[in-house]
């Protein structure tokens, strides 16, 4: 695939991470590209992420994308921290309006925009089995929707106890029992290539369940959403808040809105290299 | 025409302008397209030059083109000045070689150049009519070179008589009496657009020189250099000034050295919108 050759005017979205990878490369020039807009988009990584972020300014680059190991340490370095970073103390957005950084978190944001469209009851019970980043954010983001009853269900007793206390939650380092309403697997169990047979929650469990949410975004069809399917239950999946998060990136970015089947088409070539 | 899709491993290359053209980023993507090299070029202006170079440090960006009102005020941002920047105060040329700046001028070492290879003998004496940024490089140059009798023609005294002074030369503000036997044109007269038809040296003066040397590079054939050629004297042309310095910045950045010939065609393809 081939893009115009570049020219003076083009608007610069940048990625910063430790170890970039090419998905968010592609995924954005690809759909630069079909929808003719006149931007780019590449990836870097920094040793000194306050020089970087000054050259966002100077340069006036328009969207940045922050990874590990850069979430948190953005946050003094940007004029207007959002509910949805300052809820993690997490950001992966930067967006720059003439010179004026705003950051947000997308990971929220669309774990947020699920709960409400897929209509989960702030009455329900939720079991949120992994201790991470992503950890955080779902659990940050069932907080901000209302939800009181919620158990942290975390292998690392430490992790999982901060995480609980943070947003005043219990935590477990057991299987819950049987009971949540809301099942959701925020670990690497499940996902192509680490434990990919492994299912974050028993049989029981799921039959007990309401709806089965999997964060785990590859594959999109996990032990844990099969199983939900075959048991009839209603399902989130990674797939889901990922393109979510990937669409509202790239309309902050751009301005422009962009359709489920653009963001599937975009993420597919954006993996097939 | 169109160039692949950006990847994340693309090294970039800037240029930092008041006001950016589009001609560097033109011809540097045809070339790195043509050689297949995994670079992009972008040009971007900035209110910040401070946090503009902290970004070209930060972001690992390779290189770095400087324009007008940047010039000088890069000076005391980089980490090395080689003697073709030193010598006019000036840098054009940025290398970020894993995070130590050098900075160079190309149009310096273009002219210095050019008066090797064509040849000029320093016992002759040099008439150059201008006092700008580029009249510096040019005198700096020959004076470099060893050139010890020349006379800056300026209209204005005191531009005319601060560059003459600093390279330790004449000036005048009227046309020198023929008789110089290196006549060089470092203003605007002749050049498309502004004064085209204008001839910077009266055909006494042509009559009289061994060597004519015209800096402006729009058109190639200005009235000088025609005039030039139909006395039969040899000449040096601004195309030569432009595509000797593009090629010194493309061969600094890449590594890889490039023919006239693919000068000459990324110029046209940079022109031709």
């Amino acid at each position: 695939m081939r893009m115009p050759i570049l020219n003076k005017d083009m608007t610069l979205c940048i990625s910063l991470a430790g170890r970039p990878s090419n998905i968010g490369t592609r995924f954005h020039n690809f759909l630069y590209d079909e929808l003719g807009l006149n931007f780019i988009y590449k990836a870097f990584t920094t040793d000194d992420i306050e020089g970087a972020i000054r050259g966002v300014r100077a340069l006036g680059i328009r969207g940045c994308s922050v990874s590990m190991p850069f979430k948190e340490a953005v946050i003094p370095l940007v004029d207007t921290i959002e509910e949805s970073a300052a809820a993690i103390e997490s950001v992966n957005t930067i967006v720059n309006d003439d010179g004026r950084l705003t950051a947000s978190n997308t990971d929220y944001e669309a774990v947020a925009q699920l709960i409400a469209t897929h209509g989960l009851d702030p009455a329900g019970s939720v079991a949120v089995r992994g201790s991470g980043g992503m950890a955080k954010a779902v659990v940050a983001a069932f907080r901000g929707a209302g939800f009181d009853d919620l158990t942290v269900v975390a292998r690392n007793e430490q992790a999982g106890a901060a995480l609980a206390d943070k947003y005043g939650y219990a935590h477990t380092t057991d299987d819950p029992a049987p009971g949540s309403s809301i099942l959701v697997n925020v670990t690497p169990l499940g996902m192509r290539g680490a434990d990919e047979d492994a299912l974050s929650f028993d049989p029981g469990q799921i039959a007990a369940a309401d709806v089965v949410f999997d964060v785990v975004a590859f594959p999109a069809d996990t032990p844990l959403i099969r199983a939900a399917r075959e048991a009839g239950k209603p399902v989130i999946t990674g797939a889901e808040v990922i393109a979510l998060q990937a669409a509202r990136q790239f309309e902050r970015y751009t301005g422009v809105s962009i359709t489920p089947d653009q963001v599937a088409r975009a993420s597919e070539f954006s993996r097939a290299e």
